[in-house]
């Protein structure tokens, strides 16, 4: 007899980062042609050495780092969080209004546990990042697709008329995992409004903010007003990963900032899933956030240099369009008449270049994510994306 | 306008330990009186020198320890467990068939996800650990609550009354938390061998297992002879925790040996709670398997001898019934003519005592939840079990 499986279960796809690298496996490649894995969006490089010496320093000599803290956090790293998001939105942002979690995906899960159940439904903008539409689909959420076409910006208006009486919030991603798009201030404020008229969360995913292109430019600075309104708690929820700025994803750290009463909610789910987060991924991040702010800037400035070459590049590809390129990623339509999955599983074999296909960011059957690729491209540097643009235009499969 | 709420959270109670600390909130304690807090189990020393040298140098020198990894987790340990167990439990369990998690908490949630879904059923001896429950709450999950009567131990024949065709799950806690019992291997098979016939799981959670009295006796050293049973996969699924043995809670890392098949459907819950465990913690819980296990048997001998203690103080403590004592917990019948949280509140005023009432581990409304305390007793040494029965002798409520 076999055990029982939760039907919510059989009904959602396996990760799609380990399908990946199952692709690699059997592969080899030519000692001249390396492979370039552009698939995940992970720094491959070690935090800076003072961030290491600050862990290896805690795990030495601090007794707290080896014990259970709060379920919602170390008091100084909200504490932290609390003051600099206050400080780069302009807005107030209370420590009591801040929760740590074991890494952003948690965040997501953590919040939307207590916000949807089976039955009800979730407005996602197409493509989505996939672990949001595993985590709804695994609890019986419906995620409500929302088109964004050629632009990738989502609108409220059409986001509008797929509001039900089951809807319960709305996500977005801004600088967008997989888009790359940064979404216009007045968009996000536009899904602000429209979720407020309807009495829906709305989530924003920020976990790539750090590497916003309008970090100094755009309302003095900051990529949304949402925070200075002095009601934001009825209706914002903002997440945050520390792993991509100061490359700590190893370490497991993301934070929630969202009313203190929908807070109260959110440590019932993390008492359970995480009791707490690690000790030792908290005191990194805030030794981070602390000493880190000049590293960060310089990281940016890198990672946007990057984001020009990609542009370039993909400016003199024939046949290829780059439909969105920031944060870490560029979101493109391959000009060839095959599947995006069975391309990606090509670009493997013949050209050592491992890409995640648009079908994983979009629902099943979708004519759109079949001629889409994700390219994680902030994690190679500017040699690696000349050869990247060699191999893809030498390519045919 | 209020943000939705999912309705399962608005009837899941807040987290007990989080609720335990703010009894504390403004009491303050005679100088010749400190805080016994026997509230939580958890180690209050760091983890041995090496095992904190081996974090230092792993976050100041192995570049792998910042990245993600596999999402069930370090190869090397789920080698290490799969060999450990495999001896320790005279059975065969495969690398294959071990995930780790962000502590056992995580391990719980995870493998019940694909379990059971909203209008499922689990079988649950009361009383249970809270956690367990708060899942199952927030999930839509029924607790089904099975009664174990004044041993504390359960019985298999009593659950079989309680399966329905919803029930999807039976959970065993061995050694018992809160309970303190350790399940003699007879009920253990009795339960495997029930749910294997009604096609339900068996879940065991063996988080205490390094402190099981039973360590060299029964069964050649080992508590239950499950995994010696070459279908073990068929019905069992096990939990563990690092945080006991080698005093790593604050670096959150469990495992779950089950099925591969079943760790298919776990992986797609980590991928999207977790992405990954964090590293340092899985380097310290290996660094603690290969080294340390001279030292946990010592660690034992300690918590055993501190057991003793409580039975012989509670033999001589007029009024009060010891239910059970072993693992971390003694279980305890109050004498006094008060339900036990309002107990407890009194205990942390006027004898500087934090235990955890009974009703924190029974259905709402339970009686025996009412004249029950839990005392996580292993952290506290003899000369503070000592201080502890000279309080609780004196206390008058």
């Amino acid at each position: 007899m076999t055990l029982p499986l939760n039907p919510a279960f059989a009904l959602t796809e396996p990760p799609p980062v380990m399908e990946a690298r199952r692709w690699l496996e059997g592969v080899t490649h030519p000692a001249d042609r390396p492979l370039i894995n552009v698939s995940q969006a992970a720094p491959v490089e070690s935090p800076p050495l003072g961030l290491r010496q600050a862990l290896a320093d805690a795990a030495l000599n601090d007794p707290a780092a080896h014990l259970y803290g709060p379920v919602l956090g170390l008091p100084a790293l909200r504490d932290e969080i609390a003051r600099q998001f206050s400080a780069a939105y302009g807005g107030a942002i209370d420590p009591a209004e801040v929760a740590i979690t074991q890494g952003c995906n948690q965040a997501f899960c953590a919040v939307m546990a207590t916000l949807a159940g089976a039955g009800d439904e979730v407005i996602l903008p197409v493509p989505y990042y996939f672990n949001h539409r595993m985590w709804l689909d695994m609890t019986g959420v419906r995620a409500v697709p929302l088109e964004t076409g050629p632009t990738l910006i989502p609108e409220a208006a059409a986001a509008e008329a797929l509001v039900t009486p089951r809807t319960r919030a709305i996500v977005l991603v801004t600088p967008n995992n997989p888009g790359g798009v940064e979404y216009p201030a007045g968009t996000v404020a536009a899904f602000r409004d429209l979720a407020r008229a309807r009495g829906l969360a709305l989530i924003l995913d920020e976990t790539y903010r750090d590497f916003d292109s309008r970090h100094s430019i755009e309302l003095g600075g900051r990529p949304h007003d949402l925070f200075a309104d002095p009601e934001w708690q009825d209706t914002v929820i903002q997440l945050y990963s520390f792993s991509k700025a100061y490359r700590l994803t190893g370490h497991r750290v993301g934070s929630i900032v969202a009313g203190a009463a929908r807070l109260a909610e959110v440590e019932k789910f993390l008492d359970t899933v995480a009791i707490c987060p690690g000790q030792l991924g908290q005191i990194g991040a805030l030794w981070g956030m602390r000493n880190l702010g000049q590293w960060v800037a310089g990281e940016r400035d890198e990672i946007l240099a990057r984001r020009r070459a990609m542009t370039g590049g993909f400016a003199a590809l024939e046949g290829w369009t780059l439909l969105g390129c920031g944060a870490y990623f560029a979101y493109v339509e391959h000009p060839f008449d095959l599947p995006s999955d069975e391309l990606c599983r090509r670009l493997v074999r013949d050209a050592s270049l491992l890409m995640l296909p648009g079908t994983m960011f979009q629902p099943e059957g979708s004519a759109a994510g079949r001629r889409q690729i994700r390219i994680a491209f902030a994690n190679v540097d500017a040699a690696g994306i000349a050869e990247m643009f060699r191999r893809l235009a030498a390519f045919r499969p």
